[in-house]
């Protein structure tokens, strides 16, 4: 799973147009993008009538809708998942995630602020906050100013903090009771390769590339 | 996972309103259900000037809206996903899958024919075919025939070929380079178990109940 870095802000701050134009910059630059929007009122998306929609109404609690280029997903949830959640089970296969919203959450995090909107930061005092996007002239000591509209000079700060070729990717993605676990470079690298050997002497897993393990105990 | 079951039939012979009765009667039941639609033709979900359209128009290749209670995901894949990877990726948390369309594919069947729009069975060679939904009173010789509307009658048949309780329940879900592997019961339990004793051992990691495991080489 690649990183993810957050853009947040007030509500009418323009966090959506700044993903827009920071997506399209990293897409424009050869970058798998993910997004992940933080919708904490509830959301649209599935319109009355549709076929997705009488699924869901008949008591479907997961809904898919398969197609060959593109596949849809409604998904019932008890509690809210956090975005590592998601985007290890949604997201995993682009270089990088951008989320709209999570201010709370401890990701590195652009606040966007718009002087129609606000004069201050509401994250100044998070220690991942890597910088403020803003029409207003902002002086910080410790986090760097960027214009508003300048999504070029903020797809470089995420290129070149987060997308470096020299960065080691991560190869094994543990969850554990729906928890991310942290892996040391060793212990990734033994349980990756314990599971391999396991995995390979296995009738139809000739050179595994991509292992996914799901267990229920 | 729970297992799969497809609803087919030609275009118009309303195997989205059967799905939804049948759908409805095991929620009713209890039963968690998922379902998956094979739309060949591709669908609309997404609506031009919302935030998710925006993020995808922009570039993005998967798109998650998160609420408390609700997730959405619209994904670009290069080609169609079977529905056991769509299952194992996004309806492992169900009892059971029904899938609309899919007729081609080897999972149980039960084909919709209404004599509005056929006559004859599209599937009557298909081994995978358990029963026929219909209006018009089939005789087979191996297949039950059940009335179009008589959705408890098709929920019986379904809940007693795969939801008994005395049905064991795979515990281990292993897909190798997008692909399921199943493992005989005693795979299962090894690789399982060996996993399982590795995780253990790992901080945060104490009563393992859920173990997922993505390793890409």
């Amino acid at each position: 799973m690649g990183p993810i870095v957050s853009i947040v802000g007030k509500s009418g701050s323009g966090k959506t147009t700044l993903l827009e134009k920071v997506v399209a910059e990293l897409t424009k630059r050869g970058y798998n993008v993910g997004t992940i929007k933080h919708d904490v009122h509830g959301f649209e998306i599935d319109y009355e009538g549709k076929d997705s929609w009488r699924h869901k109404k008949a008591g479907a609690k997961t809904v898919v809708l398969s197609s060959p280029d593109k596949i849809a997903v409604i998904k019932d949830v008890d509690e809210e998942w956090n975005p590592l959640m998601l985007g290890f089970s949604f997201v995993d296969d682009t270089d990088i995630i951008i989320t709209e919203g999570y201010k709370k959450a401890k990701y590195p995090k652009i606040e966007v602020i718009r002087k129609a909107k606000a004069t201050k930061s509401i994250c100044r005092k998070d220690k991942n906050l890597i910088a403020i996007a803003s029409d207003i002239r902002f002086k910080c000591k410790d986090t760097p100013y960027i214009d508003i509209n300048d999504a070029k000079g903020i797809a470089d700060l995420i290129e070149k903090r987060f997308l470096q070729k020299e960065v080691c990717r991560e190869k094994t993605c543990l969850m554990v009771n729906g928890k991310k676990i942290s892996l040391k470079p060793f212990i990734d690298k033994l349980l990756a390769e314990a599971v391999k050997g396991m995995i390979e002497s296995l009738k139809g897993c000739k050179n595994p590339k991509d292992i996914e393990i799901r267990i229920k105990t």
